[in-house]
């Protein structure tokens, strides 16, 4: 439905939709006080044909957008962290929006955006729709994935982590330990970092003969919460397992509030697995081996690729993955004497 | 040193100084490339006599900056959320900095502050001087303090816990659950928040009858660490305390630790409180009692505070207390019988 034709200015846009150019600028700029039908025929004409400035405004605010899934535990903070440090760097402020996990709330974020005119956007495990993607770069606003929950779109850049890998390793550490009996808690099935750490999983336990029981696959969420359901069903299975991957940080801990309500101790009778290293699981009791996600490098390298669109360079490669490493604590070592 | 003369304008300033209007405007506006001295020369009339903008520019940037001298743990989630809630009801961004404890970063942090003349500044448990304070309020732009280290300087509006009341109930329960062996772990001597939390605790035990201790005074740095440390040191002791109060969370977790490492049981060995709720120590083993702050509502106001003084109203009152309130969960419970 794309066409080859240049994109049109807000004088061509105004001619074709038969309104006035105010009320196309109105659009473009995501102002209100323009009804439903007009914005409609607006953005179809200009997902049509696309959108060009007449003359770029003499720069964009000095603004990084940082939009995040849900503002919570010290998964923002480390993403934070790596953003500042570039910003700063660039003279560049730092700004912060929290959906709420409400991805209804995108839209009205994104007519702030497009009020805003920041130098770029990096949506943080964000399952903004194409179109809201489109919204952001027919306008010329440059847009980074972080930590991308579903599959970009093609041409939406995107920076993650070895999360098949980080899956692959966190599942061998615990088969070299010895463990046969081996569960995950998954994230939620749209997420494609969790998929990729549960195919991690199931190939590691293939290339080790081991075969992979559906009853040791817990569904999780990604939260504390989940995981502790998760992990209390399967400890409580007759033949339960030995180790558990709990695929991020949170689940881990709520595998040891399992562990501990069912009087199984950590790592003697358990062996625990998180994914991420939040700074806080250095500090849990007994401190959790997990795999690190080099979540402040992934943020600063997402920074400075918007930092490239925004100045209108070509980025060498439109999706980077960072490597992930396992970092061994005290929540594992081999499975009990049975 | 201050007179009673009406606030200068550039021009103005520029004649005393024997400078151009352009070097003042540069000074005024945060920017380089004017020599140290002639900038300590303009400040120095600034300071004398201050500054009256001619012109007011149509509107500051619709930005709130958010400036934490440490972007670390779930306590700048909190924060955020509280500032980032008030500020899209008003259409403004939230943006962020980190000083990364080191104050000389704030000298470079308010040069940029002063470029992008935001609507305001929330400084969170900060403690940038006076001097750098002034810079901001002369400048027009408003300043509002959140769970400030030190006294805020006259004029300045803030906003805090009752820090006091907080280390007076926390001493009370433990009292009340028959514990007479009560150590503290203090924050740094320069944070009031701490000096409060002590005399809380003091005034506690002295209404009770209970002499104070030195040796069951710890000294901390309000970081799990320091927690550690100190709790080490006095669980050693011949007649070790049965009941510790950490005075903030982190320092409650390295009290955990260090039971941990000495074979004491939390709670049957050794009752343990925190300060600040923080959301992650639901999750501790066992769950922390704590002093829950309320630290999204405290940021809210602040924001609030900050928008009045924005918007040019008089502030009914320039500091704000908000009430702490007790959150009893499984670290504590009677000493054991000896």
């Amino acid at each position: 439905m794309t066409t080859e034709s240049s994109p049109l200015t807000i004088a061509q846009l105004a001619e074709l939709a038969g309104v006035s150019t105010a009320t196309v600028s109105k659009v473009v700029n995501g102002r209100s006080e323009v009804s439903s039908e007009t914005r409609a025929a607006v953005e179809e004409l200009i997902r049509l044909h696309g959108y060009r400035r007449q003359r770029r405004r003499s720069t964009p605010t000095a603004l990084v957008e940082l939009v995040f899934h849900a503002l919570e535990g010290d998964y923002p903070v480390e993403i934070t962290k790596g953003v500042a440090q570039v910003a700063r760097e660039h003279d560049l402020t730092v700004g912060i929006s929290d959906l709420h996990r409400d991805h209804n709330a995108a839209d009205a974020w994104i007519d702030g955006v497009l009020r805003r005119r920041p130098s770029g956007v990096i949506a943080v495990f964000s399952g903004l729709t194409e179109t809201q993607h489109e919204q952001l770069t027919r306008r010329e606003i440059p847009l980074v994935l972080l930590d991308p929950a579903d599959a970009p779109g093609k041409n939406v850049p995107s920076v993650g982590a070895g999360n098949w890998n980080g899956g692959l390793t966190a599942t061998r550490h615990l088969l070299e330990l010895g463990h046969r009996r081996i569960a995950i808690i998954t994230g939620p099935d749209s997420a494609l970092s969790s998929r990729a750490r549960l195919d991690g999983y199931r190939t590691a336990l293939d290339m080790a003969g081991v075969p992979a029981d559906p009853e040791l696959i817990g569904r999780g969420d990604f939260l504390i919460e989940g995981g502790l359901a998760a992990a209390h069903r399967m400890l409580c299975l007759p033949d339960r397992p030995t180790a558990i991957f709990a695929t991020n940080d949170g689940q881990a801990i709520g595998v040891y509030h399992a562990a501990h309500r069912l009087g199984l101790r950590i790592p003697d009778d358990l062996s625990v697995v998180g994914f991420d290293d939040l700074p806080s699981m250095r500090w849990a009791i007994p401190p959790l081996t997990t795999v690190r996600q080099p979540l402040s490098q992934m943020a600063a390298a997402a920074t400075r690729m918007l930092l490239q669109l925004a100045n209108g360079e070509e980025l060498a490669q439109s999706r980077i993955e960072l490597a992930t490493e396992l970092v061994v604590r005290d929540s594992t070592a081999p499975p009990p004497l049975s």
